[in-house]
């Protein structure tokens, strides 16, 4: 079984299943607990809050863990927008028609508490650029998020300029950087970002992991998604998961080395170079010199997907668009957004590539398309 | 080292660490992803939401999986109370002065979207009955949220005659069962429960992970904590942690059998025994024949504990209350709301066992204490 689907979800790393493993028998402990195994567990979060911190130039009174990017994204926008005192006459939201599915079901829910959302088209080449933000942007606008990188088309956004945009103009600035951490550098301050969010999965962590940045925390009053008992600051209410945060921690150690073989492998080019060899029509949506190494997405005009997903499912892992837009009618809201119908949409894969795909695996899928 | 805290964290079963790990490696496809990995790992974390279900007498399509209790929490009362459409004329709730701290949380929370919250005490053996519960209710009471049993003292609540007071006077009715489920016997129709809440790593199995019960939920229009891309029908948002759920499921099918040889061991009987025959001045708090056979405060007048807890750190995790208050300053509420003063609240250790402790570590533990 060849896996085309790690930006769905990576698979998990060997050592992070170590690290899982150890930290399951080892740090049971509740992390808040004062006694000896409690406070191995403290510590051992603590050392990956540090971990996460320095990855990204922020300071770790800055980071919180979460359940993962979703929750992540909820916080950032329900928590800073929604907290008591927050100046309501600034209720102007700005975001991308290409954000993943949950900033948009976010948008909607603040839509319900008297926000006003924009949603900025990205060009033909799927990309969001600074001149397009900054036509949205309002006297009230009060927030700009917008992803790093895009989870199908894999092309990365101008986040430094809107960074920059909203630093000058006073506005919040957060970006979703669930595909894009440990694979690009991500400097805070450089980006100008108050808010990011991660996700241990997508870089060969465990699921139901993942962190928030927020700038400044301990200044900032907000209101929790998650009420708790005091856990993450008051921040983020539940136990900690300290086991998860280990092996997110083991995660963000290796995934850097594995990326850079991914890179290496240059796999992206090789496919599109044995696609120009073949006679098989197609077409890349998003600027490939622009993107993630790791995902592409392709519409084949002349092959029904359908068909050849169904056929070669015991062959290949594959995907039309992001898992969580999968098991929906409708054709993906970022090819759409970038200028596909419905037909074309429905004739593209979304294929993302990890460090355990060769050459092979691209002839694997090549042939098997070419005879269609 | 010896563990007595059970009740903040229950070490991860062996059991449940191969499952985790076998989760890991085999199961790391998105479950909402259709192809064969994302299809493994849908087809597992159904088994468990069936498992779940099943063993509380719900229906499957009840099952909502959480990051753990405390979203549970959050999402039985935030959920169905802030929902669309919700009676504005019923803005007031029932709770105890003993539940998990989260629910004073979340209750602090929803007093500031206008709801009014009333805290019914215990009685002196720590016990919430449903005709305290009764004095309580409101012509405008829309929900009661009540928890199973008490995680410091143990003592198990009225919540069978609590259910049947809401179901007669059409008022939800959430039951916090973290501390409970797989050790008592759970029927939601018995009970009369709209929502219950559940932990995974309360059982052996992961932190990281629970789970909600919602009656009807196909037919509830509610708001989710977590807004998502369509996951757990929409109800809570954020890829599916598959590993944890079946790690979950593992905890859910032994944690009876070791629960069964814990009840067994009746450690609490020889604890009271051996402390009986002793010297050491002690005083039980909750009533100690209807409380969980895994838990049991008691109070060492004569005893300066936390001068014992750090002296015996390399022997015992102990802890002097819930883990999560341990480092506050103020006592724990709920030894203060069955009538303890600050100082003797000081001098209570909670202590709670596993299958893993036996006698030895029961008579240990009372030659230290006898020794101060």
């Amino acid at each position: 079984m060849i896996y085309f689907d790690s930006a769905a979800s990576y698979p998990v790393l060997p050592v992070v299943v170590e690290a899982l493993r150890d930290a399951f028998i080892d740090s049971y402990g509740n992390s808040m607990a004062l006694h000896r195994i409690g406070a191995r567990a403290f510590e051992e979060v603590e050392l990956v809050r540090v971990q996460l911190a320095d990855a990204i130039g922020a300071f770790k009174s800055e980071i919180v863990f979460t359940s993962g990017a979703t929750e992540s994204n909820n916080l950032a926008l329900k928590g800073l927008l929604l907290k008591p005192g927050f100046d309501t006459s600034k209720k102007h939201i700005v975001t991308s028609a290409v954000e993943h599915k949950c900033i948009h079901s976010i948008c909607a829910f603040m839509e319900t508490q008297g926000f006003d959302v924009t949603l900025v088209k990205p060009d033909s080449d799927g990309f969001i650029s600074a001149s397009s933000i900054n036509e949205a942007l309002r006297e009230d606008t009060c927030l700009v998020s917008v992803m790093h990188a895009n989870n199908e088309t894999g092309v990365i956004n101008d986040i430094a300029n809107i960074g920059e945009l909203c630093v000058n103009r006073k506005i919040l600035f957060h970006i979703d950087a669930a595909q894009t951490f440990c694979k690009l550098p991500i400097d805070v301050d450089d980006l100008n970002a108050d808010v990011m969010s991660f996700s241990a999965h997508k870089i060969g962590g465990p699921k139901g992991v993942g962190a928030i940045y927020i700038r400044d925390l301990r200044k900032i009053n907000l209101t929790p998604v998650i009420h708790g008992a005091g856990q993450e600051e008051g921040v983020r209410g539940g136990t900690v998961p300290s086991p998860l945060i280990i092996g997110f921690g083991a995660a963000i150690a290796e995934f850097p080395k594995v990326y850079g073989q991914l890179k290496e492998a240059q796999l992206k080019e090789i496919l599109i170079s044995i696609l120009n060899e073949s006679n098989i029509e197609f077409s890349i949506n998003g600027n490939i010199n622009n993107s993630l190494p790791n995902i592409v997405s392709i519409t084949f005009p002349t092959i029904d997907l359908s068909v050849f997903i169904r056929k070669t499912e015991n062959s290949f892992c594959l995907a039309q668009g992001s898992a969580c837009s999968s098991t929906e009618i409708e054709p993906s809201h970022v090819l759409t957004s970038i200028g596909l119908n419905t037909k074309m949409a429905e004739k593209t894969l979304r294929l993302s590539l990890g460090h355990y795909n060769d050459r092979a695996d691209i002839v694997a899928l090549v042939n098997a398309l070419s005879l269609m």
